[in-house]
Protein backbone atom coordinates (compact mmCIF):
# COMPACT_ATOMS: atom_id res chain seq x y z
CA UNK A 1 0.00 0.00 0.00
CA UNK A 2 0.72 3.45 -0.63
CA UNK A 3 2.47 5.22 2.35
CA UNK A 4 0.64 7.77 4.06
CA UNK A 5 2.21 10.39 6.20
CA UNK A 6 -0.45 11.54 8.66
CA UNK A 7 -0.05 15.01 10.87
CA UNK A 8 -0.57 13.96 14.30
CA UNK A 9 -1.75 15.33 17.34
CA UNK A 10 -2.79 12.65 20.00
CA UNK A 11 -6.09 14.07 19.68
CA UNK A 12 -9.39 12.50 18.37
CA UNK A 13 -9.80 14.12 14.79
CA UNK A 14 -5.87 13.55 13.92
CA UNK A 15 -6.57 9.66 15.57
CA UNK A 16 -10.17 9.14 13.54
CA UNK A 17 -8.08 10.59 10.24
CA UNK A 18 -5.58 8.19 11.16
CA UNK A 19 -8.03 4.99 11.37
CA UNK A 20 -10.35 5.82 8.23
CA UNK A 21 -6.67 5.68 6.38
CA UNK A 22 -5.35 3.17 7.72
CA UNK A 23 -7.74 0.74 5.07
CA UNK A 24 -6.56 2.66 2.75
CA UNK A 25 -2.71 3.50 3.30
CA UNK A 26 -0.09 2.52 5.26
CA UNK A 27 -0.35 5.00 7.45
CA UNK A 28 2.22 6.68 9.71
CA UNK A 29 1.77 9.62 12.04
CA UNK A 30 3.89 12.67 12.37
CA UNK A 31 4.06 15.04 15.30
CA UNK A 32 4.97 18.55 15.13
CA UNK A 33 6.56 20.22 17.61
CA UNK A 34 8.72 24.06 17.80
CA UNK A 35 10.77 22.69 20.99
CA UNK A 36 12.74 19.72 20.11
CA UNK A 37 12.86 18.96 23.65
CA UNK A 38 9.26 19.03 24.56
CA UNK A 39 8.25 15.38 25.67
CA UNK A 40 5.07 13.97 24.22
CA UNK A 41 4.74 11.09 26.33
CA UNK A 42 1.07 11.16 26.12
CA UNK A 43 0.84 11.77 22.01
CA UNK A 44 3.13 8.64 22.17
CA UNK A 45 1.22 6.85 23.96
CA UNK A 46 -2.22 7.74 21.78
CA UNK A 47 -0.23 6.54 19.06
CA UNK A 48 0.78 3.28 20.68
CA UNK A 49 -2.66 2.69 21.41
CA UNK A 50 -4.08 3.22 17.56
CA UNK A 51 -1.27 0.39 16.47
CA UNK A 52 0.56 3.13 14.09
CA UNK A 53 4.23 3.92 14.16
CA UNK A 54 4.44 7.71 14.85
CA UNK A 55 7.65 9.98 14.46
CA UNK A 56 8.95 13.04 15.93
CA UNK A 57 9.15 16.26 13.61
CA UNK A 58 10.64 19.52 14.64
CA UNK A 59 9.60 23.01 12.85
CA UNK A 60 12.55 24.94 11.34
CA UNK A 61 14.45 27.40 13.52
CA UNK A 62 12.45 30.72 13.81
CA UNK A 63 8.67 29.56 13.39
CA UNK A 64 7.79 29.62 16.97
CA UNK A 65 8.77 33.74 17.01
CA UNK A 66 7.21 34.41 13.51
CA UNK A 67 4.24 32.28 15.02
CA UNK A 68 3.99 34.73 18.05
CA UNK A 69 5.13 37.86 16.45
CA UNK A 70 1.83 37.09 14.01
CA UNK A 71 -0.42 36.79 17.00
CA UNK A 72 0.69 39.44 18.77
CA UNK A 73 0.17 41.60 15.69
CA UNK A 74 -2.83 40.43 14.74
CA UNK A 75 -4.26 40.39 18.19
CA UNK A 76 -5.69 36.34 17.22
CA UNK A 77 -4.18 32.90 16.73
CA UNK A 78 -5.45 32.28 13.43
CA UNK A 79 -3.39 33.20 10.51
CA UNK A 80 -0.49 32.50 12.44
CA UNK A 81 -1.92 28.89 13.47
CA UNK A 82 -2.97 28.71 9.81
CA UNK A 83 0.79 29.40 8.39
CA UNK A 84 1.95 27.04 10.77
CA UNK A 85 -0.08 24.20 9.51
CA UNK A 86 1.01 24.58 6.00
CA UNK A 87 4.60 24.42 7.08
CA UNK A 88 3.77 21.03 8.69
CA UNK A 89 1.71 19.67 5.72
CA UNK A 90 4.48 21.16 2.81
CA UNK A 91 7.34 19.73 4.76
CA UNK A 92 5.77 15.86 4.96
CA UNK A 93 4.71 16.13 1.44
CA UNK A 94 8.20 15.90 0.64
CA UNK A 95 8.58 12.68 2.47
CA UNK A 96 5.26 11.17 1.23
CA UNK A 97 3.08 10.71 -1.73
CA UNK A 98 0.53 11.46 0.29
CA UNK A 99 0.16 13.33 3.25
CA UNK A 100 -3.22 13.63 5.54
CA UNK A 101 -4.39 15.98 8.55
CA UNK A 102 -7.62 16.02 10.59
CA UNK A 103 -9.36 18.35 9.64
CA UNK A 104 -13.47 18.72 9.64
CA UNK A 105 -16.25 19.88 7.61
CA UNK A 106 -16.80 22.36 10.40
CA UNK A 107 -13.50 23.59 11.13
CA UNK A 108 -12.57 27.24 10.40
CA UNK A 109 -8.48 26.37 11.23
CA UNK A 110 -6.33 25.08 10.55
CA UNK A 111 -7.89 24.93 6.89
CA UNK A 112 -6.13 25.26 3.96
CA UNK A 113 -8.60 26.64 0.67
CA UNK A 114 -9.13 24.82 -2.51
CA UNK A 115 -6.41 27.07 -4.40
CA UNK A 116 -4.06 26.16 -1.67
CA UNK A 117 -4.54 22.79 -2.03
CA UNK A 118 -4.15 22.62 -5.65
CA UNK A 119 -1.21 24.91 -5.32
CA UNK A 120 0.47 22.59 -2.93
CA UNK A 121 -0.46 19.72 -4.81
CA UNK A 122 1.27 21.14 -8.03
CA UNK A 123 4.17 22.03 -5.92
CA UNK A 124 5.03 19.09 -4.14
CA UNK A 125 3.70 16.60 -6.11
CA UNK A 126 2.17 14.77 -3.12
CA UNK A 127 -1.34 14.34 -2.54
CA UNK A 128 -2.85 15.79 0.53
CA UNK A 129 -6.03 14.27 1.67
CA UNK A 130 -8.86 15.17 4.96
CA UNK A 131 -10.53 12.30 5.24
CA UNK A 132 -13.09 13.86 7.86
CA UNK A 133 -13.66 16.79 5.35
CA UNK A 134 -16.67 15.50 4.57
CA UNK A 135 -18.11 14.54 7.91
CA UNK A 136 -19.74 17.08 10.13
CA UNK A 137 -19.73 16.99 14.13
CA UNK A 138 -22.16 15.14 14.87
CA UNK A 139 -20.76 12.04 13.06
CA UNK A 140 -17.15 12.76 13.83
CA UNK A 141 -18.42 12.44 17.62
CA UNK A 142 -20.43 9.33 16.79
CA UNK A 143 -17.04 7.65 15.23
CA UNK A 144 -14.90 8.51 18.15
CA UNK A 145 -17.91 7.84 20.67
CA UNK A 146 -17.15 4.08 19.09
CA UNK A 147 -13.67 3.56 17.88
CA UNK A 148 -11.86 5.85 20.97
CA UNK A 149 -11.40 6.36 24.68
CA UNK A 150 -11.09 10.45 24.75
CA UNK A 151 -10.36 12.96 27.17
CA UNK A 152 -11.46 16.40 27.09
CA UNK A 153 -10.25 19.62 28.11
CA UNK A 154 -9.38 23.03 27.63
CA UNK A 155 -5.76 23.94 26.11
CA UNK A 156 -3.02 23.66 28.14
CA UNK A 157 -4.78 21.44 30.37
CA UNK A 158 -4.77 18.52 28.23
CA UNK A 159 -1.21 17.30 27.16
CA UNK A 160 -1.63 16.72 23.18
CA UNK A 161 1.25 17.64 20.78
CA UNK A 162 -1.23 20.87 19.37
CA UNK A 163 0.84 24.10 18.11
CA UNK A 164 -1.27 26.21 20.34
CA UNK A 165 0.20 25.25 23.93
CA UNK A 166 3.92 26.21 22.74
CA UNK A 167 2.99 29.43 20.48
CA UNK A 168 0.73 30.45 23.73
CA UNK A 169 3.94 29.58 26.12
CA UNK A 170 6.30 32.20 23.59
CA UNK A 171 3.51 34.84 23.76
CA UNK A 172 3.75 34.52 27.71
CA UNK A 173 7.16 34.90 27.75
CA UNK A 174 6.93 38.11 26.10
CA UNK A 175 4.65 39.24 28.71
CA UNK A 176 1.35 38.88 26.42
CA UNK A 177 -1.61 37.87 28.69
CA UNK A 178 -2.70 34.79 26.05
CA UNK A 179 -5.85 34.80 27.42
CA UNK A 180 -7.09 37.82 25.23
CA UNK A 181 -5.62 36.69 22.10
CA UNK A 182 -6.99 33.18 21.79
CA UNK A 183 -10.36 31.82 21.90
CA UNK A 184 -11.67 31.14 25.66
CA UNK A 185 -12.63 27.57 26.34
CA UNK A 186 -11.04 26.05 22.99
CA UNK A 187 -11.89 21.75 23.96
CA UNK A 188 -8.86 20.18 22.91
CA UNK A 189 -8.74 16.41 23.07
CA UNK A 190 -6.79 13.43 24.10
CA UNK A 191 -6.80 9.75 23.19
CA UNK A 192 -6.19 7.44 25.69
CA UNK A 193 -7.40 3.95 24.03
CA UNK A 194 -8.78 2.62 21.06
CA UNK A 195 -12.13 0.69 21.95
CA UNK A 196 -12.67 -1.76 18.82
CA UNK A 197 -10.93 -3.19 16.49
CA UNK A 198 -11.57 -0.98 12.70
CA UNK B 1 -25.01 -0.02 12.82
CA UNK B 2 -26.64 3.39 12.06
CA UNK B 3 -28.40 3.52 8.67
CA UNK B 4 -26.90 6.11 5.70
CA UNK B 5 -28.82 6.43 2.77
CA UNK B 6 -26.12 7.03 0.23
CA UNK B 7 -27.34 8.69 -3.86
CA UNK B 8 -26.34 6.21 -6.06
CA UNK B 9 -25.64 6.24 -9.92
CA UNK B 10 -23.83 3.34 -10.28
CA UNK B 11 -20.99 5.52 -10.89
CA UNK B 12 -17.58 5.51 -10.06
CA UNK B 13 -17.48 8.08 -7.03
CA UNK B 14 -21.03 7.07 -5.43
CA UNK B 15 -19.58 3.42 -5.45
CA UNK B 16 -16.20 4.59 -3.55
CA UNK B 17 -18.45 6.73 -1.01
CA UNK B 18 -20.64 3.61 -0.36
CA UNK B 19 -17.31 1.12 0.59
CA UNK B 20 -15.96 3.78 2.30
CA UNK B 21 -18.90 4.00 4.52
CA UNK B 22 -19.27 0.39 4.40
CA UNK B 23 -17.23 0.04 7.52
CA UNK B 24 -18.98 2.53 9.37
CA UNK B 25 -22.69 2.81 8.50
CA UNK B 26 -25.47 -0.10 7.29
CA UNK B 27 -25.54 0.92 3.83
CA UNK B 28 -28.14 1.00 1.45
CA UNK B 29 -27.67 2.78 -1.95
CA UNK B 30 -30.56 4.92 -3.21
CA UNK B 31 -31.21 5.67 -7.34
CA UNK B 32 -33.02 8.53 -7.97
CA UNK B 33 -34.95 9.02 -11.47
CA UNK B 34 -37.47 11.38 -13.03
CA UNK B 35 -39.12 8.80 -15.44
CA UNK B 36 -40.36 5.37 -12.75
CA UNK B 37 -40.39 3.33 -15.88
CA UNK B 38 -36.74 4.10 -16.76
CA UNK B 39 -35.03 0.79 -16.91
CA UNK B 40 -31.98 0.88 -14.71
CA UNK B 41 -30.28 -2.54 -15.38
CA UNK B 42 -26.66 -1.48 -14.89
CA UNK B 43 -27.08 0.46 -12.04
CA UNK B 44 -28.66 -2.68 -10.10
CA UNK B 45 -25.88 -4.36 -11.48
CA UNK B 46 -23.39 -2.08 -10.15
CA UNK B 47 -25.01 -2.09 -6.71
CA UNK B 48 -24.78 -6.01 -6.52
CA UNK B 49 -21.36 -5.92 -7.17
CA UNK B 50 -20.81 -4.01 -4.71
CA UNK B 51 -22.94 -6.09 -1.62
CA UNK B 52 -25.21 -3.06 -0.80
CA UNK B 53 -29.36 -3.28 -1.57
CA UNK B 54 -30.38 -0.91 -3.52
CA UNK B 55 -33.60 1.30 -3.40
CA UNK B 56 -35.11 2.88 -6.85
CA UNK B 57 -36.52 7.12 -5.64
CA UNK B 58 -38.74 8.95 -8.27
CA UNK B 59 -38.73 12.29 -8.13
CA UNK B 60 -41.94 14.29 -7.30
CA UNK B 61 -44.06 15.31 -11.08
CA UNK B 62 -42.69 17.89 -12.12
CA UNK B 63 -39.08 18.42 -11.03
CA UNK B 64 -37.71 17.21 -14.20
CA UNK B 65 -39.84 20.10 -16.23
CA UNK B 66 -38.33 22.73 -13.53
CA UNK B 67 -35.25 21.07 -14.24
CA UNK B 68 -35.20 21.56 -17.54
CA UNK B 69 -37.18 24.97 -17.67
CA UNK B 70 -34.03 26.28 -15.88
CA UNK B 71 -31.42 24.90 -18.17
CA UNK B 72 -32.51 26.26 -21.00
CA UNK B 73 -33.48 29.60 -18.82
CA UNK B 74 -29.78 29.70 -17.35
CA UNK B 75 -28.26 28.31 -21.05
CA UNK B 76 -26.00 25.78 -18.47
CA UNK B 77 -26.86 23.20 -16.37
CA UNK B 78 -25.21 23.64 -13.01
CA UNK B 79 -28.26 25.76 -11.13
CA UNK B 80 -30.35 22.80 -12.37
CA UNK B 81 -27.96 20.01 -11.26
CA UNK B 82 -28.09 21.72 -7.90
CA UNK B 83 -31.30 22.10 -7.08
CA UNK B 84 -32.34 18.27 -8.15
CA UNK B 85 -29.96 17.17 -5.82
CA UNK B 86 -30.68 19.09 -2.87
CA UNK B 87 -34.59 17.29 -3.61
CA UNK B 88 -32.80 14.34 -3.21
CA UNK B 89 -30.39 14.56 -0.56
CA UNK B 90 -33.59 16.29 1.72
CA UNK B 91 -36.17 13.46 0.58
CA UNK B 92 -33.22 10.91 1.93
CA UNK B 93 -32.92 13.08 4.87
CA UNK B 94 -36.69 12.21 5.74
CA UNK B 95 -36.06 8.36 6.22
CA UNK B 96 -32.26 7.96 6.96
CA UNK B 97 -30.37 9.31 10.03
CA UNK B 98 -27.12 9.84 7.84
CA UNK B 99 -27.36 10.68 4.26
CA UNK B 100 -24.23 10.62 2.04
CA UNK B 101 -23.50 11.27 -1.49
CA UNK B 102 -20.31 10.78 -3.72
CA UNK B 103 -18.99 14.51 -3.86
CA UNK B 104 -15.69 15.16 -4.47
CA UNK B 105 -13.09 17.68 -3.38
CA UNK B 106 -12.64 18.63 -6.94
CA UNK B 107 -16.19 18.36 -8.21
CA UNK B 108 -18.28 21.61 -8.39
CA UNK B 109 -21.59 20.28 -9.31
CA UNK B 110 -23.43 18.71 -7.57
CA UNK B 111 -22.13 20.75 -4.68
CA UNK B 112 -23.72 21.86 -1.79
CA UNK B 113 -22.16 25.12 0.35
CA UNK B 114 -21.54 25.07 3.63
CA UNK B 115 -24.68 27.47 4.55
CA UNK B 116 -26.63 24.91 2.66
CA UNK B 117 -25.48 21.62 4.51
CA UNK B 118 -25.66 23.53 7.90
CA UNK B 119 -29.57 24.09 7.13
CA UNK B 120 -29.99 20.93 5.98
CA UNK B 121 -29.07 19.40 9.09
CA UNK B 122 -30.60 21.46 10.62
CA UNK B 123 -34.18 21.84 9.27
CA UNK B 124 -34.09 17.50 8.92
CA UNK B 125 -32.15 16.38 11.91
CA UNK B 126 -30.19 13.64 9.79
CA UNK B 127 -26.32 13.83 9.31
CA UNK B 128 -25.34 14.44 5.10
CA UNK B 129 -22.11 13.27 4.81
CA UNK B 130 -19.24 13.09 1.76
CA UNK B 131 -16.88 10.59 2.33
CA UNK B 132 -14.82 11.70 -0.71
CA UNK B 133 -15.01 15.89 0.01
CA UNK B 134 -11.52 15.46 1.14
CA UNK B 135 -9.55 13.47 -1.08
CA UNK B 136 -8.55 14.99 -4.37
CA UNK B 137 -8.60 13.27 -8.15
CA UNK B 138 -5.35 11.41 -7.63
CA UNK B 139 -6.85 9.39 -4.82
CA UNK B 140 -10.00 8.99 -5.62
CA UNK B 141 -8.18 7.43 -8.68
CA UNK B 142 -5.86 5.29 -6.67
CA UNK B 143 -9.05 3.80 -5.36
CA UNK B 144 -10.49 3.53 -7.96
CA UNK B 145 -8.14 1.18 -9.39
CA UNK B 146 -7.81 -0.81 -6.53
CA UNK B 147 -11.40 -1.74 -6.20
CA UNK B 148 -13.31 -1.00 -9.01
CA UNK B 149 -13.86 -2.10 -12.52
CA UNK B 150 -14.81 0.75 -13.92
CA UNK B 151 -16.40 1.90 -17.69
CA UNK B 152 -15.57 5.28 -18.85
CA UNK B 153 -17.54 7.33 -21.36
CA UNK B 154 -19.32 10.55 -21.88
CA UNK B 155 -23.10 11.51 -20.76
CA UNK B 156 -25.25 9.52 -22.55
CA UNK B 157 -23.02 6.88 -23.92
CA UNK B 158 -23.04 4.97 -20.26
CA UNK B 159 -26.10 3.73 -18.70
CA UNK B 160 -25.35 5.24 -14.75
CA UNK B 161 -28.22 6.12 -12.60
CA UNK B 162 -27.21 10.47 -13.32
CA UNK B 163 -29.04 13.17 -13.29
CA UNK B 164 -28.15 14.04 -17.03
CA UNK B 165 -29.60 12.11 -19.19
CA UNK B 166 -33.47 12.41 -18.34
CA UNK B 167 -32.72 16.30 -18.10
CA UNK B 168 -31.17 16.91 -21.66
CA UNK B 169 -33.69 14.54 -22.83
CA UNK B 170 -36.70 16.56 -21.73
CA UNK B 171 -34.61 19.82 -23.05
CA UNK B 172 -34.43 17.52 -26.37
CA UNK B 173 -38.12 16.81 -26.05
CA UNK B 174 -38.82 20.55 -26.51
CA UNK B 175 -36.60 20.86 -29.08
CA UNK B 176 -33.52 22.53 -27.76
CA UNK B 177 -30.16 21.44 -29.05
CA UNK B 178 -28.67 20.42 -25.77
CA UNK B 179 -24.91 20.13 -27.36
CA UNK B 180 -25.26 24.28 -26.69
CA UNK B 181 -26.59 23.73 -22.94
CA UNK B 182 -24.51 20.79 -21.65
CA UNK B 183 -20.92 20.67 -21.61
CA UNK B 184 -19.13 18.85 -23.71
CA UNK B 185 -16.87 15.85 -23.03
CA UNK B 186 -18.29 15.37 -19.65
CA UNK B 187 -16.77 12.14 -17.97
CA UNK B 188 -19.33 9.22 -16.87
CA UNK B 189 -18.14 6.17 -15.01
CA UNK B 190 -20.08 2.97 -14.36
CA UNK B 191 -18.82 0.28 -12.01
CA UNK B 192 -19.08 -3.09 -13.49
CA UNK B 193 -17.49 -5.09 -10.74
CA UNK B 194 -15.30 -5.24 -7.59
CA UNK B 195 -12.17 -6.45 -7.49
CA UNK B 196 -11.05 -6.81 -3.97
CA UNK B 197 -12.37 -7.32 -0.51
CA UNK B 198 -12.13 -3.88 1.17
Amino acid sequence: MTDAGVLYSGGKDSSLAAIMLGTLYEVELNTFTFDPARPLPSVEAAARSLGFPMKRRVFPRGTLDEAADRVIRDGFPNTAINQVHRIAVESLCNEYEVVADGTRFNDRVPMLTRAEVQSLEGRTGSSYVRPLLGFTRREVDRFADRFLLVRHGETGTIPNGDYETEIREACRIRGIDCGTLFPQNHDQSLVIGRKTAF
